[in-house]
């Protein structure tokens, strides 16, 4: 293991002014943007009794904030107990994990909301929100998150917080093209989302390839406890998976089909992941990867089709497909990836979002081609599918052209985005970790003390008494 | 302890064909019969336009999903998180507890959406599915986590899923026999779930009971951190009860009613399980098993009567008691039951949900013999017990009489269907653990390895040997 | 070390017969004050189908269960989860901290039900409950959680429990006093949860001090797992404040701004607290105990103001300035408060609650003050505070007024109330640790026995070194 040291141990790993520097200088210009262009919309504004009568409208039930909340509320705890918690896997990064996907999305939401509001949600000059500018902001932190887990351990949270800035960025931009020129529907965002979020994701991490990694190959892996903590996180990903892909679908059926799909999917994706889990390893035994990650894979694969007619019994081949590639990916792909292309995925984003994530693009296109009248109804088909105003005239397998076409806009906004954030990642001055350092918090935390001593030694027993 | 074994060391635990091989068979399973018999109903169909029309209904707010969805995520919550940090309380056995209870309830809720379905959905050839058939598939696989809950740790995961199977089956059976037949209510489930999923666990474990199980003796306990997972179950279960017991509920009052009497009935039987779990422990300390489980049977047993109008003072009298009864089971009966009738209960159930549910039932019955029009009104009489169609002359003494039969019903069908599938469990080729692996995750899963060693040792180690 | 112990070893902490007797009586009185006032409300009782009509509601989901219940779920979580694992940072009191903290609380909504009915919900001799009434008695008991925090580890259940008593009868005093008298808004409760329960517990913590209590310093920390644990408080506290404040807001609007605002204040606390966390520590570390507190602080100081026009830019403010301060003063407050005015504030509550709940209730006099017809519209205006009745002619810088007064209401009752029941609970008869007991679950909870010689080792000494 004497391969020579690219990175010294004297690293500047020091966070004190720098990062300081930047969370208070991009909060005051969260605050200057908020108070220039974000005010309430009609339904957060005290103006909603006038509102309501304009709107014709007799209840307050009537209040999108009825319609959504519940939603929103699952997804804000996937996203900060959900993501947090999957990552706390590592033995040693667990406050990494938990404390970085925290800080790195309550910055996201905010310039999210800023981002989506100014291509969305612009009225005189004003960004107008409300609940569902909400969902959205956590939407697109979601794929902030997922980026995180390919470089989970190896950057400074400098570094995460430049990431996510731009990613945040390009995602409004890459959401806008599908949903406003191409006309896309992606509820759940297996397109914008997850094929978006996992492909910058690797990208970046392969910018940022570290050739000698293996020096802290001993902190990669988990502990008995750490698993059970990351269980939590997957299961709320797990259980609140149809809040997310029906949390801005269209009120009634479309929010009620869209949870039935993803909870289909779901419970098939359980069963072949244990499957393959068991059948690829010698003795048969389960391996948590697998179950804390590839079980959700149904999630992201039902992302766009969830909405859709998609069918109970669609669910549950999309699921049953995507526990397979995703458990698959998990015991072959990932060494492959590693070993051959140098991309470092420490959480193997590559099977839970990027190739579930482009099947759900694929299964979108499908089920929106394949849609007809007779299945939804005329005006079911119409309100499905937007098909109003400029559109009026498009038709099923023209959408599903459309659809595919999102896809290949996604995959390659993420990649030209991935390249140019990775290599803005990669200049001196962001105090990342040395490589003997990564997957470790005591380089950016304060960790307990007698932790630091014994409780943890074991781990890694080669290491010298740190600091 | 030098008993001659009559279980051998080379037992074969390997899954590796087996697992996967019943996994993906009966996913596939699932999927024809998906494909043939499951659609959407008509409110989540995208017809939902024209049938708000020939509803009448004006906005899409009356959509049942809105009046349920929130439930259902609760309900969900309570299946995956709640039942399955629950169990995670044994030392060596976290991954078994939370993994195979998520294997088993995927499994679980798409067998019983079909077997539901056919019983109570089914329209011109079609299972017709929405948001209640989606909590009444949780409810169903709630009873089967129940039942995992006396044999925990002494299973494969194929014994389980072979135990869903057929306890899925048998529950919408004797669901079918009390809802529809005996027209009897029971909306939180004392019965249909509780007592049915508590006595079928029982009579599963009694069929299954291994003399030599002390040779796993050390593993049957906790250890600290085991012991604050556990409270994550606890509290989820406990806090989202109301949900639980409120969730199919009718429309307005009754779900209101429910959720407030399960508040109350839970609440008060805190208070009566700190109680008795000091007063029966010699030094006057506190026990983490009670305060897990006995805790949480006052919502069991308000689970028939929550939504009638057993008002908060009768919840609380309920809570009260079975705050007793469970504790004094945990203290006095679990080791009678072992000792004496051979019934070796990992997690209690006996004393969580079968004498809860018991008692719910009787509760129930009571309540219902004694509703009154003056208590109830005219209609809400009616309603609240559906005396309509052919029940339009039915009494509430006589449907007091009816709920009666619906508890006999239950332990019937529980004990007969128990000591079936206990003698199908039993059969040597489901490759089952040895007694000294009972409790051990090692036999089915990768188990970190530095966690074999030492990790945890020293969390204290200045502290002088504690009193 | 050696001055003099004024507290022996040989303190009595046997609750044996204290717990189970004030358990077991307050239990019975609860079930008689229930049996003799509180009664369903319109919406959850049987007759609400009359009732509807009266009212001309067209539909079930008109009734309050339906706007409130999702929000109700999610306190209900804060109070139960958010809180109790909050405290389970310390490495040796998690039993304790969730345990006590579930007790205290479902003793504490009861009485609460009752408190706060007869000063608010009393109609002809009876309290008539519905979901707003569960909300607001969580609510009350979030205060005494509050007050846990700042004598956590330091007191025994029963004076726990005698807190509770007080507490929320004083909570509920003081809240008709802002409320009713007053006409004070405080729907997110800065000045009488926060304010009221943070000054409340404080005093407290001064009258029990504890002048030998490093004898137990070495079990004040956490350990890498407790720290872990924590977060998980940590976050459903953070992500379900948006539902806290606007939990009992109007119908319509309020509820929608409420939640907007909150969690905009909330994204802009975490980021200037990670600033200043890092900041304030030589090496520029994260502090988990930041992490963990000082990033909800946010929610707290927009608990009156939310509902207003606050406005999203005014919320990033709000909760900019409220990181800094709860964060400066867990580094430099927490000391010099225990070391000059002997308060020793085990969670740091003053910093987490206090300070940001007169920030809050000071927010709230300004924004109330500064409202306009033009920002809320003549009728949105009125709505907003309720200037209706005897308060027809309020103008909004007179309501700033009042609201300002509410502060110090609820700070001269908090002070009043705290030294009064600390010198209550300061008797000897409570059966509280000695000092070097303090912050050890060992003295009130069966722990697990491994783990008090050294956790894990043995998990099981008999088994061969695995592969």
């Amino acid at each position: 293991m004497e391969r020579p040291r690219h990175q010294g141990m004297a690293k500047n790993t020091c966070m004190r002014w720098r990062l300081p520097l930047v969370c208070l200088l991009w909060e005051v210009a969260m605050i200057v943007l908020f108070g220039v262009f974000v005010r309430f919309n009609p339904e957060s504004d005290a103006h909603w009794e006038e509102e309501k009568q304009k709107m014709n409208l007799t209840s307050d039930i009537e209040n999108d904030f009825y319609f959504r909340y519940p939603s929103f509320q699952d997804v804000h705890v996937m996203i900060f107990v959900g993501f947090g918690f999957l990552m706390v896997f590592l033995k040693r990064y667990g406050f990494g994990a938990v404390g970085f996907n925290f800080l790195l999305a309550a910055f996201g939401i905010q310039w999210a909301l800023l981002m989506q509001g100014w291509f969305h949600s612009f009225e005189k000059g004003k960004i107008l929100i409300g609940i569902e500018n909400l969902i959205n902001a956590d939407f697109c932190v979601g794929s902030v998150c997922i980026a995180f887990g390919a470089i989970l351990g190896k950057t400074s949270p400098i570094q995460l917080l430049v990431l996510t800035l731009f990613q945040v960025t390009l995602f409004a931009v890459n959401e806008y093209i599908l949903l406003n020129l191409l006309h896309v529907k992606d509820a759940g965002g297996s397109m914008t989302i997850h094929t978006f979020g996992a492909y910058f994701g690797l990208m970046v991490t392969r910018i940022l390839y570290r050739p000698n990694l293996e020096q802290s190959k001993d902190k990669q892996g988990s502990v008995y406890h750490s698993d059970l903590f990351a269980m939590i996180g997957t299961l709320y990903l797990w259980m609140y998976w149809p809040s997310f892909n029906s949390a801005i679908s269209e009120h009634g059926d479309a929010q009620h089909r869209a949870a039935i799909n993803t909870y289909c999917s779901l419970a098939a994706c359980v069963l072949t992941t244990v499957a393959f889990s068991s059948m690829l390893q010698k003795k048969g035994k389960l391996d948590m990867v697998h179950i804390q990650n590839a079980t959700l894979a149904g999630g992201v694969a039902v992302g766009t089709s969830a909405e859709m007619m998609l069918t109970p019994y669609g669910s549950l081949i999309v699921g049953f497909i995507c526990g397979i590639v995703s458990t698959v990916g998990y015991v072959y792909l990932t060494p492959f990836l590693e070993s051959r292309l140098h991309i470092q995925d420490t959480c193997g984003i590559h099977n839970l979002h990027a190739m579930p994530g482009l099947i759900g693009g694929i299964v979108g296109a499908i089920t929106a081609a394949a849609a007809t009248e007779d299945v939804y109804g005329t005006e079911g088909l119409i309100k499905a599918f937007d098909f109003t105003g400029q559109y009026a005239t498009r038709t099923p397998s023209v959408q599903g052209g459309f659809q595919a076409a999102g896809i290949f806009v996604s995959l390659l906004m993420a990649l030209a985005g991935g390249a140019l954030v990775g290599a803005i990642l990669k200049l001196p001055i962001w105090g990342d970790p040395a490589d003997e350092n990564c997957f470790e918090d005591d380089v950016y935390w304060e960790v307990p003390e007698d932790e630091e001593s014994d409780v943890y030694r074991m781990h890694d027993p080669a290491k010298p008494a740190s600091p």
